[in-house]
């Protein structure tokens, strides 16, 4: 049984994981047959914006509790995680991962990911094993898989540059389609970076998901 | 277009919708080509839970805010909705549904339902449009639908058996299925209930979804 760690940024688009990305991500797995953990770092939230009004409101969350809600509970720091117990790595979109598990979001091509987070990734990367990366996730494709990588956000040539200025090289991808480096072992698409419908991101994300299994 | 609104509780399995039958709930109406409007009670929640360790944490959340990270901000205050303008309803599970929807989960067969959600659904069940209800929402079936309304919660004898004293009839169902209730056009499915995997629960809520669009 293949086993697949996914790593997730808090709970929601705005501050943290993506819901529907990270679900669909889940479900695409075990349809698949794959074992699953999650994990997410143990720090608190760059802030909690209210989905509602789209305003920041104040609060303090901590990221790793917030995912549970998405992991039902079964979840673990991104700190105990080793890359000898798993096959592949997936992480799901979101500002969360731009906010959290990175500095994309403040930083753009001068991005510094979460120590954690990205000794694990490397980890799985440098021992030849697929990582998969969803939506603006894949701002850390360079920053994991050396310069070269290929990778996709959509088609936001903004973004794209940001991202390229850090070693990466843009694909331009339909949202129910994904990017596969195969060199690089690193599979990216584009969900909600613009997915108008729930049915568009769900086809996107079970081709890569089959893609990163096809890897394992 | 048929359009269906689609009830939250808040988001995560602990204090308000479960994260996975909602989103599966909204991919299964997009795939079948369903226009959906999120609604939810613009209330306090019940009570936080922290869903990592499992316990209270004496936080204020509101239930629209929160469910709006499912919906990703495209939610309305469910007092404002209104029976004439859908074909069918739907809510999801969690414990959300027994907390904040009505109070089942404290109460049990005493429970009563969150006036504005019983209004609207009420509503939508008298003039003749299908309800479905995923989980525990089944807890609300009797109140919506009278007595005498077949029902499931999967195989849960106790919990059946508090809401066959409201007026239900309860029919035990597999995970992958779900129960129709044709002539109060009620349909239920256990999900979360007793899932085991994420898989079986997109079975059934998939099944739950097919048989409200066929009724509506």
């Amino acid at each position: 049984m293949t086993k697949v760690a996914v790593i997730l940024s808090g709970c929601g688009y705005l501050d943290g994981s993506e819901i529907y990305e990270a679900t669909l991500t889940l479900l695409a797995l075990d349809q698949a047959g794959a074992q699953v953990q999650c994990f997410a770092p143990d720090i608190q939230q760059l802030h909690v914006v209210n989905h509602l009004t789209g305003e920041p409101t104040g609060e303090n969350r901590n990221v790793l509790v917030e995912a549970a809600r998405i992991a039902r509970g079964k979840i673990a720091d991104v700190k105990t995680a080793k890359a000898a117990d798993f096959d592949a790595l997936i992480i799901p979109g979101g500002f969360g991962a731009a906010k959290n598990l990175c500095d994309f979001a403040l930083k753009g091509s001068d991005l510094t990911v979460t120590p954690d987070v990205l000794a694990f990734a490397r980890a799985v990367h440098e021992a030849g094993k697929p990582v998969g990366l969803v939506c603006i996730a894949p701002a850390m494709a360079p920053t994991i898989g050396g310069a070269g990588t290929k990778y996709t956000i959509g088609n936001d040539a903004g973004t794209a540059a940001a991202i390229n200025a850090t070693g990466g090289v843009h694909v331009d991808c339909a949202v129910t389609d994904c990017v596969v480096d195969a060199q690089k072992k690193i599979v990216t698409t584009p969900a909600y970076m613009y997915a108008a419908r729930i049915s568009e991101a769900a086809t996107g994300i079970s081709k890569l998901v089959k893609e990163v299994l096809a890897l394992a």
